[in-house]
C-alpha cells in the first residue's frame, strides 16, 4: 500500500508484532517422493499453528521473478520492491557492517588478474586468499584523492568494498567491470552530471590503485560495481509507529534492517539470543524482526536434508516463540529457495500470521501446498505489513 | 508486468516455451448435468498433466469484463491489454492477411440499405451474398481520392475493410454507424488535428461510393468504423528476448501475432502442420505460439456437445505435443465462451503450466471446478508472461 496512506492510518498501540523471516522458506517437491523441504520436514509445531492461523502464500516481487535478498526483505517490511532499490554497493557495505553515511559512495570491488597488455586475464584474481586480500586492502587505503576520502574494507577472497566520502556525489557511474576476461577494465563513466565528480574521481583511484597493485603477481588490478548512496527509504518507525527492532546474525540482515530504519539489537548467539532479547525489550519496542539465515544457506548449497533439517530445528523453539505472547505472530520467507534448484526461485512463499483474530482455512499443515487453501491465498508479500498493522489494531477506519 | 522491467530481467537461454492457446476453453455447466464442458469431456491427458502442473484460472483483462480476441491474446503475449490496444479496423485487416503498413488508416466498413432520403433501413444490406460484395468491392476500388491511395478488400457478407494509404493520416475518426436504422449515416469527424484530413477523405470515400452504388437495390449505401492505425506494440522478441513463431490457421490469429513481432509460420492443415512445424523448427524458435480456435467456434455456435468432442479432440494429441519436449509446456484460453450463452465471456479461463519446477496443489482434473484449487489460484492473464520466463530459466534475479 501507499506509505503516506499507511502513516495516515497508523495509530498508537500496546501492541506487539513479531516476524519470523525463516529464509528462502519455500521450496519444491523432490521427484521420488513428491514432497518438498515442508512437506518431508517433521513439524509439528508448525503444523498445529497452521490450523489456527491465516495461511497463504506471499509473492515477494512478482509472478515468475526471482529475488535477491534486498528486495524480498523489503517487501515484507511493506516497501514496494519495484520502486525501492538497494543498490548492490550499498549492500556490501552494509553487509559487512559498514556504517554508511549519506555523503557515502559505495561499490563492490573485485580484484582480478591483468596481462601485460592490461587485460583482464582472471576476473576473481585466482580468488586470493582472504587474508592476502586484506593485506591488499590495507594497501588501497594509503591512496589519497583530492575531493572525497577514500574508505577500503576487505570482504572476503577477492571482494572487498570500496566507499567514496564527500559532500555532492552521485552514484549514477557505471561499472568498470566488463563481466569478461581478454579485454580491460572500462572506464568509469557519469550517467548524469551529478556523478561526473564521481566517476572522475573513481577513474583517478583505479590509475593509482593500478600502482599500488603493479608488482602483485595475481591481483595487480581491480573492477568496480554497483556504484550506490544510503537509499532514500521512508523509515519504518515512522511510517508505520512502530518502534522497531531487527535481531540478525548476518550482517546483510541488520544493514537492511538498519536502512529501514530499525535498530538491530545484537543476538551473536542466535535462537537463544533472539528469544532472551525479546523477552527483556518487550516493553521498548513494538515490532521485532527475527532473521532465521539456516533455511536459505542449506537450500543454497542444494541440501535437501539439511534444509528441512533446519525447518525442524526452528520449529523446536517455535512454542517458546509464541509464549513471548505477540499479538501478532508471522512466519514468512523473503523468497523462495528451492534445494532442488540451489538457488533463489520465484515460486510463491508459505506464511502464516496468528493472532486472536484469525480465520482459518482448510490448511493442516504449514507447507506449499495446503497454504494453497488457506484463508489469505496467494497475495503479494508488500500486503504484509497492512494485514498485520489489522490483526494488531493498529490501523484506524478507512472513511466514515 | 513493465515491459521495460521484463526486458531489463530477460537474459539468453537455450530453453524452449510452448503456449498452445485453446480459443474460448473456459465453458458453464448446462443446468441439467451441472457439468461445464470442460467437466463433461473426457480428458484423460489434460487431467494427468494437470495432477503433476502448475494449474490456475486466468482472468483475461479484469473481472466481469469480457474480452475480444485482441485483448484476450495480448494479455497471454505479456501486454496490458488495458494499456495496449488494437482497433477494430486493424484487427480486421490482419484478419484478412492484409498486409497493414504504418501510413494506413484501417476501417471496418458494412454495405447497408438506404431509402430515397438517405436513411438506413438495414444495417447489413440484407446480409448481402459473399460473391456479390466482392463485386462491389470491386467497384470501390475505382474511386480515386486526392492525397490518400484507397484500398478496399471484401470480408464475408455485408463486411469489407477500407484502408486508406496516405502520409502522416492520424486514425482519430468518429464512425459513420449511427448503429440504427431509420436515420442517415453520420459524417465523420476528426477526434484531433492530426485527424482532419483522414475525416475529409473519409467523408469524401463515402460520397463517391454512394455515387458507384446508387443503382445497387440492397447495398447501396455504406458505413466506416474502427478507424485504426498500425499499434505502436513493443515487439515481443526484443522485449522478451525470445525467438517467436506463431502457428495458427486463422488469419486474426496469425495477425495479431505478428504485430506483436511474431513470425507467423504457415500451418493450414491445423494440428498435424502445427506439431511437425515445431519439431523442425525447434532450433530456430525459442517460443511458439499454438492457435485452436475450434473450442470458440463450437462455443460460439452454442454447441455443448461440439465443444466437449472438440477439446477431447485435442487431447488425443496432448501427448505428442509433450513430447517435443518444450521446458515450459502452457495450456491456456484466451477467454472463455461457454456453449451455454454462445459468445464470449468474462470468466476466468483454466490454465495449466508444466516445467521440471512445479508445484503441485489439489486439482484433479483440468476444468474450471478443479482449476480453482490449483497452486495458481486465480490470477491475470497478464501474468502467464513472467511464469513462463521464470519456469524457462530465463529471468535473472530482481535485486541483489
Amino acid at each position: 500500500m501507499d506509505l503516506e496512506l499507511a502513516n495516515r492510518l497508523a495509530t498508537a498501540s500496546n501492541t506487539k508484532i513479531i516476524l519470523c523471516v525463516l529464509d528462502g522458506l519455500g521450496g519444491l517437491p523432490r521427484t521420488e517422493t513428491q514432497r518438498s523441504e515442508l512437506e518431508q520436514a517433521d513439524t509439528p509445531n508448525l503444523d498445529r499453528l497452521a490450523k489456527r492461523s491465516e495461511v497463504g502464500l506471499t509473492v515477494p516481487v512478482g509472478p515468475g521473478i526471482t529475488p535477491g535478498s534486498g528486495p524480498g526483505h523489503l517487501a515484507l517490511f511493506g516497501y514496494d520492491p519495484y520502486r525501492y532499490d538497494i543498490g548492490r554497493g550499498v549492500l556490501e557495505a552494509v553487509g559487512i557492517d559498514f556504517d554508511l553515511g549519506p555523503d557515502d559512495v559505495a561499490a563492490r570491488g573485485n580484484f582480478c588478474t591483468l596481462d601485460a597488455g592490461g587485460n583482464i586475464t582472471d576476473r576473481r584474481a585466482g580468488r586470493v586468499a582472504t587474508e592476502r586480500s586484506a593485506a591488499l586492502v590495507e594497501r588501497l587505503r594509503g591512496i589519497r584523492l583530492n575531493g572525497a576520502e577514500v574508505l577500503v574494507e576487505p570482504v572476503r577472497e577477492h571482494r572487498f568494498v570500496l566507499v567514496l566520502r564527500g559532500k555532492g556525489l552521485g552514484d549514477a557511474v557505471s561499472t568498470t567491470d566488463p563481466q569478461r576476461t581478454g579485454v580491460q577494465p572500462l572506464l568509469a563513466v557519469a550517467g548524469n552530471d551529478g556523478s561526473a565528480r564521481t566517476a572522475a574521481l573513481v577513474n583517478e583511484f583505479v590509475t593509482r590503485a593500478r600502482e599500488v597493485l603493479s608488482n602483485e603477481e595475481k591481483a595487480n588490478g581491480l573492477v568496480l560495481r554497483g556504484f550506490a548512496k544510503y537509499p532514500d527509504l521512508p523509515q519504518f518507525p515512522r511510517v508505520w509507529k512502530l518502534r522497531a527492532a531487527a535481531l540478525a546474525v548476518y550482517p546483510m540482515y541488520r544493514g537492511l534492517a538498519r536502512l529501514a530504519g530499525m535498530d538491530a539489537l545484537p543476538c551473536p548467539g542466535g535462537i537463544d539470543d533472539q528469544l532472551r532479547t525479546i523477552r527483556e525489550r518487550l516493553n521498548d519496542y513494538d515490532y521485532f524482526f527475527v532473521h532465521y539465515k539456516y533455511t536459505d544457506a542449506a537450500g543454497e548449497d542444494g541440501d535437501f536434508e539439511r534444509k528441512c533439517h533446519m525447518v525442524e530445528q526452528f520449529d523446536r523453539r517455535l512454542p517458546e516463540f509464541l509464549d513471548l505472547g505477540a499479538d501478532v505472530f508471522m512466519i514468512a520467507g523473503d523468497h523462495s529457495t528451492p534445494a532442488l534448484m540451489a538457488a533463489h526461485s520465484w515460486h510463491p512463499v508459505p506464511f502464516m500470521l496468528h493472532s486472536q483474530y484469525c480465520r482459518q482455512g482448510f490448511a493442516e499443515h504449514f507447507n506449499e501446498r495446503e497454504c494453497v487453501r488457506g484463508s489469505l491465498g496467494t497475495f503479494p508479500a508488500v500486503d504484509v505489513m497492512p494485514l498485520a498493522m489489522g490483526h494488531a489494531g493498529r490501523f484506524e477506519k478507512y472513511g466514515a
